[in-house]
């Protein structure tokens, strides 16, 4: 993520526009997160919608074939506010989060996501489609090196945002075991903890092909819209951009390990 | 512990219903923590009633020969309130704490309890009963070895609830020494700091055989009744399990040490 | 920096008194810290300006080809008060730092500095100049290499007051891997977060020739003029010899590596 | 420290009482701490007077030959209050010290203690009394080596309560290397931060012979007089009992470098 030429999105299942309206905003690299329903169908219907749109790759969630024990969801009792609507699942009448006693997103996933996601199912998908279909969800090598040898066209670290589990490895902890353990077969991302450019230039250092990010997206566009947006990146682009520069790299191949110190190093001496 | 199969229940010599009040509230697996009183006649009886009541095991306490200095008992002078009592001892006339200008606990501990407590004991408490023997309050390599060389049946390693003795180590930190140390020839549990189902699958990913709580069913009897405790022994229910799901455990064979990270691993690169 | 025969000073290109102004104060070892401007004729000028007034070594600045994001700066909208000015760019136009909506030094920066900085630059610096060049802001044992084949006639461990880039290490964690890097070829400085005489003591022991304090004096400036320098520096002379003193080294030359614990030394048992 | 069998004094030179009114008190074992002032008289005049009043053994303080910048007493003027004087220096016109603008034990001390002390006054000292020589001061593996060499009967770890020299490490840290290079030649003794029976167990676990207290001796005998420090000599002698007890040693001997874990251990793995 550097120039406008370095952006792509990641687009949720359930996000509150539709597949088709993001892709209709204009041309852009996108990748669709795909959350794995009980009913195939479905699953096989926003396959098709993504490959209709152009989108460039599946992003295959695995770390949340079950919902988190999010506590703040349960006891705020979270749901979709009633203006917003899953808009990809409106025709099949799953577009909506009940308000229950505790958290509404839990319910809708109990009762929708299917908690059996295995392997075969990323065989079915495969079968379904011929776009690059990446694992967003590895935290280790064991799960690093079984993503690669069933296909995975890329690997994403994250610990979803570290809602899933709690005492799970901040993701840049990790990154470089799996860095190692995809011994360059495909490229790995990171997700989670991504606030500065300094943060983007550690993931590249440790062997990271790129990044995502979330919250700073979602807080920009809560207080300045579009704007906010297109603040926010133009920060990350500019504080990497330094840190490259103060790095003395000229190049994104000339970030090397040895550009960092982690905490696991031994003392050069 | 995970569903009602597997809960099982270790009660004090100490408790204020007596052990046969406890066995008749139902079917359970019980365990008796046996506290060895100068008087090895009381001692006796209390075997003699354990095994009557249908209790599976005895777990031995070999931290608790003293008491350890607990300043806010002292400071408190903490001693039973007037309407309860030592059940298991009413009839021996030792079941109350006298209220003392210290501790009440501590006067009654030095009165009664054996402080010469050794490996001869578990040998006599062997010669009189044929219930397994767990011994409870190991947290070395040492003891661990003397303990199953000396027959018991499993160990609990447990820092009394680090009231003992200062500067013991958390259980889960010596957890790992003491499970090689037993060589798979007798079941290790561990208490102290249970309070979420990740702990529980932190325990078992380094070796335990189970794990026991206190202060979880303490705080939520006192909280909420017989409700709480059932609460509280779901929320841990269902939070170990969801941590399984997450950490692609379908068993509790498939939780290995490959799990979870401890701050002694080395970097896995 | 022990007696006034160890003392010296090392001055900004942008000083608010001259380079002949500082130079007319008195005897003294002085160098210089040179800003590398696009115009070379500028830098040139400086360096004609320099020799003249008698200094005896240009230290260049290599971390700060680039202005760090000082987000302070930015948000105080930091500019020169009316009444300083760079005095040693006077004569040249190039004075003053506007008042912008941002940072200003960043802005005069910006507009100034030459951010293609290289080797080159060293090279075409020693074509001009005889004085020795000492290279400043070096953190790693790669720069220290490059320095000294490039001719540094020293190296300055600085990571310029932790302004210019965020997370860089502490100079003090560096500057032993620098030392052994230089294997005693140049001498090697430090600067960096010197406050006590135990931190020169350090800085000493792990291998400096010597460090440079900047805070220390311009607090104490601020607060009381001359007289608040000449306090600031007594009190490191004689903290330093005190900890010279009651570690047992009679002599600079008796301050061993072996007089101080790192973090990443071995215990010693 | 353990049975007042095991309890000895170590007298400073700058006691408000004098040998003699010490040695008047009663059966005792009793060191002294020698301060070496620049008049070589008085120090022999006080060993002499150490000797005749049964004193077994003179620690000598090689950590204060020169005093620590100490900010505090030199903020608070500090000096003896008038009624209080240096009652073994009384007869020597020695026993004042004069209120000054900094310090008044600063002044005192740079006016007669020797700052040149080293090892020729060690030999001196042996020329001059039969006492055994104890080498007080000492944190490192090369300066146990050097007491030992010259004529050391022992050795006390400390580091002036920490009052010499910042960064000193705590005395705990360096206790093991001290006993490992003393090699059992010479008892080991340790000051600095016991506060507690745990501290006195840790000491002794990693090999010291004993311990010394300073605060909880001098705040005690503040708060409370002679029953003051009865008393908080009493809760050590039962802590570390109790200590003993929990930790399964019968005896002194039975305390081994295994009841305890330092930082620097490795797993037990």
């Amino acid at each position: 993520m550097m120039g406008n030429d370095f952006l792509f999105q990641t687009l949720s299942s359930w996000s509150t526009s539709s597949i088709e309206e993001v892709a209709s905003t204009g041309p852009g690299i996108r990748f669709f997160q795909l959350s794995v329903y009980k009913d195939r169908h479905v699953v096989e219907r926003l396959v098709r919608r993504v490959e209709w749109a152009g989108f460039k790759a599946i992003t295959l969630t695995v770390d949340a074939q079950r919902l988190g024990r999010r506590e703040n969801d349960i006891k705020n009792r979270f749901t979709l506010p009633p203006n917003l609507t899953l808009k990809n699942f409106e025709g099949l009448d799953l577009g909506k989060m009940d308000k229950v006693e505790s958290s509404g997103l839990a319910s809708y996933f109990a009762g929708q996501i299917d908690r059996t996601l295995s392997l075969k199912d990323m065989k079915w998908l495969q079968s379904i489609t011929s776009l690059p279909i990446l694992v967003k969800g590895v935290l280790t090598v064991e799960d690093t090196r079984i993503a690669i040898q069933n296909g995975a066209a890329g690997i994403i670290v994250s610990n979803h945002g570290a809602r899933q589990l709690d005492f799970v490895p901040a993701t840049i902890m990790v990154l470089e075991e799996v860095v190692k353990a995809a011994q360059g077969r495909v490229p790995v991302f990171l997700d989670g903890g991504v606030r500065r450019g300094t943060d983007v230039f550690k993931a590249l250092a440790l062997g990271a092909s790129g990044v995502f990010i979330g919250r700073p997206v979602v807080f920009s566009l809560a207080a300045e819209g579009e704007a906010g947006v297109r603040k926010v990146l133009q920060m990350l682009r500019e504080e990497f951009e330094l840190t490259m520069a103060l790095s003395g790299c000229r190049s994104l191949s000339e970030i090397t390990r040895d550009h960092i110190i982690a905490r696991w190093d031994a003392p050069r001496l």
